[in-house]
């Protein structure tokens, strides 16, 4: 925990008075003051922010949530949300505010195939969603690497992607009906499972994604999906990023829109997975410049491997890959989704890691990633870039690692400029500086830059409308 | 236009000094006060509400559109928008605002297929849309009868739903970007085309919906899908709603989330369409109290047909349908579809129809009608409910009809009172009384006694920290 620095904002104060209050709220099991039990909570997990707060509040209920905002309202006392404590970009971690938790908010209220929807509290993991779903014999599609430790609340706060966003939209696209406690206190029940509804503004569609500054949400409906009747997953190799959306066009087109994961992976990623995870392999033996990771899914037993054997052989005739490995079984589809899914874990060994997190126009990949490559190497010689990532999103992780045998310390110290170039990039090309991480407090700043006036000025009132002592999270968003 | 009446809401008052000077912002063939050319557009289809307007403003750009917005703004001149004039909840009809028609602002401004992609302004028609996206090889699904004349604009407007809901989602899930005049006049250039983009609250998921109220859209960037490469229709019988909920869930399940479109018609709706429309016969023989049209696309050429016939031969068997026809080529299946999409038009001979667009819980969808056809059995004596419509989307267009020779005059005058017992039984059922047509000027009265106080205060805060003077469609939403 050496590097973690405290989240940017200033420091919130929080009255004694309005603490003791809390506590006759929340009763004995509804609260914190000890530090080991704080600390865990104001930490995020790659120990880059740290935190401090007076208080843990624990609720217990959405009545209790309620009593807490309402409270924290009345006395204009600052709150942090804090669901699973994954998010990585400090919106999580309190500095001096109350921090709101909802890990005791983690019941499956209701489960129901025929309106193939889940309600579930704010507080439940992915994970537990996931295996509720898969025991009543369907599916919820939203799939990320932190699915154990992250919450359906701080999700949907921060409009979560993951990789299966190319077929079924990220958390915005999930969530039927929410229940939250907006920043007066008043409990909102918005927990419809109607897939349509057309009464005014949607009032749930601002509280997703708003990375808790305009309430609490306590809960949610989501929606399932059936589990697909067959899956195939093959590793591909391709010479370079255009031909990597060549193929996903291609794919697109062949299968009538089967293809349910398409992840690029560039040669270092799959160098330090190899390196650094155990039992990671390389299916490929071609050694190829860039990996792609294709999932195809169909409605009949066998038809997803047929359409993906279709797809590869037309692809490897015509040129367009050098390179196909086929899984063979559920064992081999894991080892490439980890792979995949390890290319955060694999960086770790290799030092200070400049995040980037942006998405640009599927059509704008093979020049995102071209020209980045240009201007970081002219500035930042010797860098070298780990790009990967979800292509039919646009959503490019491109991390930027020290020279090989660079000096930690000086990357580390030129993180911000790296960031400066590659959002300055990313912008250009009509693209976003945050496609699935939010912008919390380390990029609220930086994200006005590249707003216009007009558009920060609405947010600023919307969030005034609804928060007039912006008592909600107040060091993240405008 | 007999029946026609002024759209609810108080008359608004326009200066003629404004008018003459928004007559030098849009230059000689920008705007009319011809009545002939006014007419059209100051009463809605099917005649049931009419309306007036000083003044038809004809912006040929989206800066147009913008002086025009300003200078309302700036003299707090109220403005209804208007599209293709399709609404049916008289949300597009003015009574004394000035009328900003999109119908100049209809280019195609781009289509590209490796960002599946097509940007397109306000005034553009959804078939001009989807023939665009085909010329190129693609698919825009958003599908419902007016597809002739409803803009774009106006089906964003109303987040419209229509016949692919289903697997594609309301018009929110096919939009990924918005150029709108917001209500100061100044331009909102949201035209993105990504996928992910979380950088602070989504403002253009407060547009759509908006009816007009938030800002005038005048372009789009909306998502395309490839063309299916099997497609296969069948109309089948089935006893109750209920059998039909269970048939929509195998069918989920055994297709692994291939259903594209589920339909459901009652008997009297079969028996008006064979009876008023021109060529329509219905393909069952066995005279089912209920049939279903049910739609499965599928990855490669055969498969869509295959897993249908495998459907229906299995619910045969389990004696879960009495009843199937199979469309054997597109023709067939066409007819199939106009027998669906006449239900309002083979309505219309019959005379007054109370029109209900609710949606409920799927699983509530047979709760629904049963009960809804008992309490109105037995306080309308005699009437005849024509229930069609999105059963997988829970969406059921419940239409009520006179009783044979029974008297239209009274029964248009019990409209309300029959609105009156569907809505509350709809809200019951954690229901919508309006899934897909909006509240425009019609229902805005009614649902706010079905949402809470605080919610509507929400609602009413956010539109007045957008448009604080309330010029935008002043009549219509909260």
């Amino acid at each position: 925990m050496d590097r973690a620095v405290p989240a940017p904002g200033g420091r919130a104060n929080v009255s004694p008075d309005v603490i003791e209050r809390l506590k006759q709220v929340l009763g004995e099991t509804g609260w914190s003051q000890d530090p080991q039990r704080l600390a865990p909570k104001l930490v995020e997990w790659r120990d880059r922010w740290s935190g401090t707060t007076p208080f843990l509040a624990l609720p217990g209920s959405p009545a209790q949530v309620a009593a807490v905002v309402a409270l924290c309202a009345q006395t204009g006392t600052p709150i942090t949300p804090q669901g699973g404590n994954t998010g990585l970009v400090g919106g999580q971690i309190p500095q001096g505010e109350i921090l709101l938790s909802t890990e005791r908010l983690r019941r499956v209220r209701d489960i129901d195939v025929n309106d193939d929807v889940i309600e579930v509290e704010a507080g439940a993991t992915l994970a537990a969603v996931h295996e509720a779903a898969l025991a009543a014999g369907r599916r919820f599609p939203l799939s990320l690497a932190s699915e154990g430790s992250a919450t359906i609340g701080g999700l949907i706060s921060t409009n979560a992607g993951g990789t299966a966003v190319l077929r079924y939209g990220t958390m915005r696209a999930l969530v039927l009906g929410l229940e939250a406690v907006l920043p007066d206190g008043a409990i909102w029940n918005g927990l419809k499972r109607l897939r349509k509804d057309n009464t005014g503004y949607d009032l749930k569609q601002l509280l997703i994604g708003a990375e808790g500054t305009l309430g609490v949400i306590t809960a949610a409906s989501l929606k399932l999906f059936p589990i697909p009747a067959s899956r195939a997953v093959a590793m591909v190799g391709v010479p370079t990023p255009a031909d990597a959306v060549a193929l996903l066009r291609r794919a697109r087109d062949e299968t009538g829109g089967a293809v349910e994961a398409f992840e690029l992976i560039g040669r270092l990623g799959v160098d330090l997975a190899c390196r650094h995870l155990p039992g990671v392999r390389d299916p490929l033996t071609g050694r190829p410049a860039w990996t792609v990771l294709i999932e195809i899914v169909a409605g009949a037993p066998g038809e997803a491997e047929a359409a993906l054997e279709r797809l590869l052989t037309g692809a490897l005739e015509t040129g367009l890959i050098s390179d196909a490995a086929l899984a063979q079984n559920q064992a081999q589809a894991h080892a490439f989704w980890a792979l995949r899914e390890g290319q955060s874990a694999a960086q770790k060994p290799e030092g200070v890691a400049w995040k980037h997190d942006v998405s640009v126009p599927v059509s704008r990949i093979a020049a995102f990633i071209e020209t980045a490559d240009a201007e970081l190497g002219e500035r930042f010689p010797g860098v070298r870039v780990d790009a990967f990532g979800h292509v039919g999103d646009g959503n490019i992780h491109y991390d930027v690692l020290a020279p090989a045998d660079g000096d930690q310390v000086a990357h580390a110290a030129a993180r911000d400029g790296g960031a400066r170039l590659v959002h300055d990039l990313v912008v250009r090309l009509g693209g976003s500086i945050s496609a699935e991480h939010g912008l919390g407090s380390m990029k609220t700043a930086e994200a006005e830059g590249y707003k216009s006036p007009r558009e920060v000025a609405a947010l600023r009132a919307i969030r005034a409308a609804l928060d007039p002592n912006r008592i909600m999270n107040p060091r993240v968003l405008f």
